[in-house]
């Protein structure tokens, strides 16, 4: 499960228009900023993420030592307009660190000009051994996952930020990575998403191992129980997780799962009610015990109104953990009972 | 998806005890019986298919083509003491079909023999290309998923028995196999529990394509949404199905999901709520038609009287398929609506 990855980090941005799309990017620039020299957009991007515009042999003159795919194409494919650039960072002196289905291998040519440079092809996708079936037993510590009414709603974020504001309180805890970003931040975790499906839950129980009573895992959630593709891999990190506090994450104004047609997202409460009725089958004293509002396309006022919308219906605290607000109540309500 | 493998078969069934663990084989004696040359059990095993005990060679002179591991470890691992009994299948002419986990590969001395032999290694679980993620999108044609209270109940049979009775009554219906026996009985179908978590459903939708209005594919369920270590690879099947009809399939007197302790087997109530809750996300029109009963441990007598009290319990038909008590009922609640 553990990954060295080479630091500092080119971003590479594809020519991406979408925001969600490039949240491996937007991520590491939040959670890893320190590790993160410069982003590179090819023609017709305008995602960006505030770091200089750099081609990569200016990149490794300032010191970056790998190019990190910032972004993530539907169905995790490498694109055949980043050959080109990608050789052209490999023959900058980066090597590249990858989080797409697809093996950066799979590209002759990016392989046989790593092959001749002497570069690392790191995908941090492929799946870590040793793979076990789950077999929900309870173990020792405390556990708690974000999950979602949709995928790429702030899941992760809200993760990160739970863990800075445990630990500040001196409550020991730690982030626990599912995804490709997260790993790249967390220096190591488990890319849930392309394990063999029948190790899900197996995979899920060894992220969070046994640990000292007041410890708490702070596991990062991945898509949604309400995601006709992505539901499966959300139930066997429900269910591995064993978590005994959920905190649901949701975008106030999303209508519709992103990027599929016909599925609505559900109310909070038929969420949480769905989200407990599955946990439960792991951990009886499974509870969700507050909201992670996205309310990053609204005003201040606007935040604080959804934020007490979402308390009158759901009667659990509200926050947006990005924004600051909320956080205290939210921390307290995950620490209590 | 499509394989093609070396028939007849010589069936191995190692040094196991536990029928449950053999389905491989007693499937294969049951549903492709003419294709089942003998069995082969170790020293200390006490499974019986009812076919002839042959070593290798015997078996090869009586026309066997390749030998098929018909039992399934814990985990999907090839047994130590497995390897030299394979090679001595190998050294008597014979090809290795296997539906673990582990590549047949992963034994050094067997792959060796195998090369300098020219036999094939086929393994089935291994996936199939092409991959791509669930879309959510409504195919044409009719659609119906066995799905379980536990596994290893009948699930596979329950599908194969309900293929056979509509084509009987001249509906048209295909066996949609995704497990490995099932596969070696239909000859193609993927292998779900070995895919990329991610592309669960997708594979699921895949499994079974567009058809005319008035077609049937008779799905094999996989696991069960209240096994801790298989729920996931269940609701990516029952959400990539997007199911008309299902069929619960459930043993009575068992009262805990099998080989995991403290997970007790729901009511069929229970069952069929979760599951219809499930497959409405992808089909709202899904619904429970029936009930099957694995009534392999009691008496004729015994068997109504399940079947009977199931019915009570449920408002449905209820069946054992296998026993054949029940069958023309149930068909007609499949077939109904």
């Amino acid at each position: 499960m553990m990954l060295q990855l080479p630091r500092p980090y080119l971003l590479f941005l594809g020519a991406t228009t979408n925001p969600v799309l490039a949240k491996t990017a937007l991520g590491l620039k939040d959670w890893a900023g320190p590790d993160c020299v410069a982003q590179w957009c090819l023609p017709g991007g305008t995602v960006n993420t505030g770091l200089p515009e750099m081609r990569p042999a200016e990149a490794h003159a300032a010191g970056a030592r790998s190019i990190v795919i910032g972004v993530a194409p539907v169905g995790g494919k490498l694109q055949p307009d980043w050959v080109e650039p990608l050789v052209e960072a490999l023959e900058a002196g980066l090597d590249i660190v990858s989080g797409m289905h697809d093996r950066l291998e799979s590209s002759l040519r990016i392989a046989e000009t790593a092959a001749r440079l002497g570069r690392r092809l790191i995908n941090v996708r492929t799946p870590a051994p040793p793979a076990a079936n789950g077999t929900g037993d309870k173990r020792t510590g405390k556990r708690l996952l974000t999950v979602g009414t949709d995928c790429a709603l702030g899941k992760k974020y809200t993760a990160l930020v739970l863990t800075r504001a445990f630990r500040a309180r001196g409550v020991p805890a730690d982030f626990r990575a599912t995804g490709q970003t997260g790993i790249m931040i967390a220096g190591e975790g488990v890319p849930l998403d392309s394990v063999v499906a029948d190790f899900l839950s197996g995979y899920a129980e060894a992220l969070s191992p046994d640990a000292a009573p007041d410890h708490w895992d702070v596991i990062e959630g991945q898509g949604s129980l309400f995601h006709p593709a992505y539901a499966a891999v959300t139930l066997g990190l429900v269910h591995g997780s064993q978590p005994d506090v959920m905190v649901l994450c949701h975008e106030p104004g999303r209508m519709h799962i992103d990027g599929v047609e016909g599925y609505p997202i559900p109310s909070l409460s038929e969420a949480i009610t769905d989200y407990v009725r599955a946990a439960r089958l792991t951990n009886k004293a499974a509870r969700v015990a507050g909201i992670s509002l996205n309310t990053s396309a609204l005003d201040e006022a606007g935040a604080r109104a959804v934020l007490a919308v979402a308390t009158a219906e759901t009667g659990l605290p509200a926050a947006d953990p990005i924004r600051g607000l909320g956080l205290e109540a939210l921390v307290d309500a995950c620490l209590a009972g």
